[in-house]
């Protein structure tokens, strides 16, 4: 175990089918005007959990406000207006209801409601210009509609800046949700594709996390837990939308993927994928990771084998009796059976149209936006060692 | 596993051997004048880890006053005549240093630094006033040199009545540390006896949380793993004092476990206990949970044995091809191994002058001051059945 770390997740988590009511009388609701962000696809709407929400809230005499121009991945030019919403309706929280787009871009908003100028001004990273906000973001709650980013218990906020091409992940202790409400009753609306690849979004987290070379043993345990139930229920819950059981443990293991990210850290995969959906808004993010997976970490366990065994055995591998390598490999089949169970191993980057022209300029805007993830991945890799993923997991 | 419940552990920790020194360059000291609370064995001075602290405080200009009365079993007194050295010196925070008794007086003592009146009129159970703080606490830092309570990341302080023969614990969200350093380089002045005493209370606190009903599943794995390290190091860090990978391991097992008091609970074991040290003050709180604890567990688990087997396997017993109950016993053997190995097995309790004729009223003062945690235990227990264990734990 990593014998030296820090542990700091201050958010409020209350999980369980059924709690999004406990907001009715919740004494942890951190203002009286919310901001309610979500996404632009009606989905809140369609299925009534936006009014259910606002009416929650107005029991407890909180008044709402909703900006609904969300995308998946989300846009930096909708953090600016959501933020002038804010200010213009003098909210004091902001309030994230959807997947992780939803709440990315709540935590970004309630930055800038804040802070004066353009979101990008404050980005790390890339054409970002490194400002550092002066003031205090407002509170932030989320209630996460699918499993997938684990948002809701870190402090983490990936952004997209259409013009630059560039996705850019960020994070500082104020955007760490002061409240999360995980009811995975809100999540039996979830198609099975986005099931897929929202879960396959919380495995690879749980995974990066695992092999980061800033583990810690809270995230160990945290992060084979995720695989163990990510690799056992989530082709049940891609089979069965309504499966109950399922949902919960994939809740559970995408929030507990989501502690991973907070004490421990993604790592160079997620730069590759930012490239991708950078490039192409339309890949889903869960889809831009399984369909490097195989090549990446195929490259990873090549190099650095010692960590792979223990995911293997979470998903239910017998890895005894073989060498480290063989232990490792046992890992990519389990990984490459899983995809195919939850009904991804169809899925191309040609369908997307990438194209193998993009890897150059994909790899150094992987360097470039998402740098240092590089340097928590336990093995060192250059932009030819990424072109050679990226082809490697076009064929 | 449960899969309704609540997770929020505020507390910013920073673990590792030689971290200490971070209190030079942390940020996130809480305030500019420090109530230093030490225990009142010399030890913190003899060991030169209050110059140290004091020094590294003056470092980044932080005040200092110290207050070193806190014993053993400490007493609400001392956190009254505390909380009177804190309001008379300004203190704006209150910094616990040295064992489990040092740090829950800190927490109490910054209770008492804001609000009027004796502390034990604000204690909920037996005698206690149950009156509500109207003020929020002085923010609390905690250092530990034990690895036993885990209290630095829990909200609980226990603190005992002597003129009412009571101990109770008690706990908000302000009585969270807001910051806790963990290292091990402090722990490698315990002399054995004390690591025993200390490190099987950090055992018992993984034990009773992995069994209590309000279990969780954050606390279950934290509670596995705790079980585990303490039962491989422990014996190691009672060998060899000077051991810091086996003194590394148990502050991680100890502070894990502190997490899982956080989550999920102690159950009875607690309540017998404390009334055992509430009449007998000189009885280490790990000695009298360890003399307890075979006929406690061997009760339990001949009651509802189902969650018996997954501690034995943390322990490294082979649990296969065994029925349930058999299982069960396989944890009842190792612990009583566990204890011989570091050498409690001699421990008595008529060693502390506890007498047969004091049972009836140790199990109606358990009940009186602790009897919330018989709620969360979960074998349905009758005074009778306490005085029971009790005598089968003294024969």
């Amino acid at each position: 175990m990593n014998s030296s770390f820090t542990f700091f997740i201050p958010t409020r988590l209350i999980f369980g089918a059924g709690r999004l009511k406990e907001l009715v009388r919740t004494q942890y609701l951190p203002g009286m005007k919310a901001l309610v962000v979500i996404g632009a696809n009606g989905a809140m709407h369609r299925y009534g959990y936006l009014d259910i929400v606002i009416s929650h809230l107005e029991a407890k005499g909180v008044d709402s406000v909703v900006y609904d121009r969300i995308q998946p991945n989300p846009l930096s030019r909708h953090v600016d207006e959501g933020a002038k919403v804010a200010r213009d309706n003098g909210c004091d929280f902001v309030l994230g209801l959807g997947g992780g787009s939803t709440i990315d871009s709540a935590k970004s908003i309630a930055v800038m409601a804040t802070n004066s100028g353009q979101y990008w001004e404050y980005i790390v990273g890339g054409s970002g210009g490194k400002k550092i906000p002066l003031h205090r973001a407002l509170p932030i709650v989320a209630i996460p509609t699918t499993a997938g980013t684990g948002t809701e218990v870190d402090p983490w906020t990936v952004i997209t800046n259409s013009d630059s091409h560039e996705k850019i992940g960020w994070g500082r202790d104020d955007t760490y949700p002061v409240l999360a409400i995980v009811d995975p009753e809100l999540m039996l609306s979830v198609p099975p594709k986005t099931t897929a690849y929202t879960g396959m979004d919380a495995f690879f987290h749980a995974v990066e996390a695992y092999l980061s070379k800033v583990n810690q043993p809270a995230s160990d345990l945290l992060a084979l837990e995720a695989i163990n139930l990510i690799s056992h229920y989530l082709p049940r819950a891609v089979e069965d939308s309504h499966d109950l059981e399922a949902r919960t443990k994939l809740a559970w293991a995408s929030t507990a993927a989501g502690f991973c990210e907070s004490l421990s850290s993604c790592i160079s995969q997620h730069s590759l994928e930012h490239a991708i959906s950078a490039f192409y808004p339309e890949v889903p993010h869960g889809a831009g990771l399984t369909m490097l997976s195989l090549a990446y970490f195929s490259f990873l366990a090549g190099h650095s084998p010692e960590r792979f065994p223990a995911m293997a055995r979470a998903m239910g591998e017998d890895v005894e009796n073989l060498n480290d390598y063989s232990k490792a490999t046992l890992f990519i089949n389990a990984l490459e059976r899983l995809i195919a169970k939850v009904g991804l191993d169809t899925e191309k980057m040609s369908d997307y149209g990438i194209v193998p022209e993009d890897f150059e300029n994909l790899a150094h805007n992987a360097f470039d936006t998402m740098g240092g993830l590089f340097r928590v991945t336990p093995v060192k890799m250059s932009e030819d060692d990424v072109i050679r993923i990226f082809k490697a997991a076009y064929e």
